[in-house]
């Protein structure tokens, strides 16, 4: 595969808008179909603030000059060496989108879906040519987090898999391989698992949820912002590493994990979580905490870059 | 209580060595005890080198001259009015500490604990006025990272509490309030439910080390430097915050609950864990990584502490 250069946007929400942004930004051409009305006002408003707030200076014009939208899968796909489905979580429709994304996509084109929740080889089924089918799960908002999850079905071909990786790595994303598919991929996996425990001692009574939430951000979530936990825990083992680390505090990690919680998110823990959180918000705006969060982002990027 | 002036840190490694350095630079005057030869050498390099990166300019030698070493617990207490315990994690060891600091500290001062994991109401059984111990459990290293767990015992008095929230939040620190004694206490139990998660994922062979390593940093590891899991479900809600984030993927997250993995650290996850993570490292140097992850704490928390 060379190098792709027009990328079919097939569902045009904030996940499609944001991934529309990232290829303008690398100077890729977009062509979006969304069975809304309002998707083309949303995605290009969505573009002109995401680019605008990109370090590097773009001419906004000339971005949305390389982003079309039309009026099918189809016609999107067409002309498109590489696509991006990002419908609702649901099979039927996936595949009836992939069905129509790839009757009119080039032969050399990989057909990546951005779904969290399915599975590649029950996606792939189907197709006419399942080989060159990927999940490449983001992180949202795209644009802005690097992660990509990059897992094939029973039929994708390892060179599918190869020029994937190769694709997003070149358009500045940190894609992952996942060697075998798994509910939730990794990154949401892990999430579940912190939030479990987070639960857990939320409902238990151990701390308010704010302070559970400071015991993140003001502890081992810095860390985590420049290093996964097996670096953590290596650096943490001075000059022994990972093994001395093992040795010594390993036992009281399995002693831990045999303590964990095992929470149910049932009426009760819902109330106290919705009542933590917003005590925790306090009167702060939802708007100003999501505009405060990415600006930060964009600024911990910088930092954190260099060390992944 | 007063706000402390002066503070016995008892125990000066790393953790201790770290401590004295933040107190120092609040402008407090320190008395440490160690029982190593050396303590009193690395504990002035470290303090000498953490205050040099420091942002605000401070008198080096100025700093130094309110950091007194003295041969005993007892002798360090004495005159100091707030107690910093970091010796090894032995009940005995910090028992009989604890009953030569409170001989000669003052009347109205706090004793805390660095302990990460003993429980304050084991540690406290036997002292003359348990009502003023508490852990006052920090995250590594304590002079960059913000994080504070305190946790109180059955003796320990709400007014100690209280006095200890208020003294560490008015140096800096992000004290938070554990309402139960619990093994790990908060940050280290999240860690270890991420961590295993991790592991899980490394020994079924779903990604290499680096890659899971990388899903946290490019990924939610990003986030976390800047919200708690909470408030960042919070957020992906949308208008209708956690509730509506329950309600749509409450169901998802329990279903990857139910598959998390419940890993061993037996020989095969070590030798994979350590091979994993030597990869990821490469030619890197761990002195190197240990000093760009410190610089970047730095620049971090200025974007970060505004949001907790």
């Amino acid at each position: 595969m060379s190098t792709p250069k027009t990328i079919a946007i097939i569902g045009a929400g904030t996940i499609g808008a944001s991934w529309a942004s990232l290829f303008l930004a690398r100077g890729l051409s977009v062509r979006c179909s969304d069975p809304s009305a309002e998707a083309e006002t949303f995605t290009r408003a969505y573009v002109d603030r995401a680019l605008s707030e990109a370090e590097n200076s773009l001419d906004l014009a000339e971005a949305q000059s390389r982003l079309n939208f039309l009026a099918t899968p189809g016609e999107a796909a067409d002309g498109a060496d590489f696509a991006q489905e990002n419908a609702p979580e649901r099979l039927d429709l996936k595949r009836r989108l992939l069905a129509e994304i790839e009757e009119s996509i080039a032969d050399t084109a990989i057909i990546a879906s951005s779904t969290s929740g399915l599975m590649p080889s029950d996606m792939q089924n189907g197709m006419t040519r399942p080989e060159r089918f990927i999940v490449g799960h983001p992180f949202n908002p795209p644009h802005l987090l690097p992660l990509v999850e990059v897992v094939g079905g029973r039929q994708t071909s390892q060179e599918t898999i190869a020029s994937a990786l190769t694709f997003y790595a070149e358009i500045g994303k940190r894609p992952i391989h996942l060697r075998k598919e798994i509910n939730g991929h990794i990154a949401n996996r892990l999430q579940a698992a912190l939030w479990r425990e987070a639960v857990h001692l939320a409902v238990e009574g151990v701390a308010s949820v704010s302070d559970i939430d400071a015991a993140v951000v003001a502890g081992p979530g810095l860390r985590w912002a420049l290093m996964g936990p097996h670096l953590t825990l290596h650096l943490a083992g001075g000059d022994g590493g990972i093994d001395k680390f093992i040795g010594h505090l390993g036992p009281a990690f399995e002693s831990w994990w045999a303590e964990l919680g095992s929470p149910r998110l049932d009426a009760n823990a819902r109330t106290l979580l919705s009542e933590g959180v917003r005590e925790e918000v306090g009167t702060r705006q939802l708007s100003e905490l999501a505009e405060s969060r990415d600006q930060a982002l964009k600024n911990l990027l910088k930092f954190s870059k260099p060390l992944f």
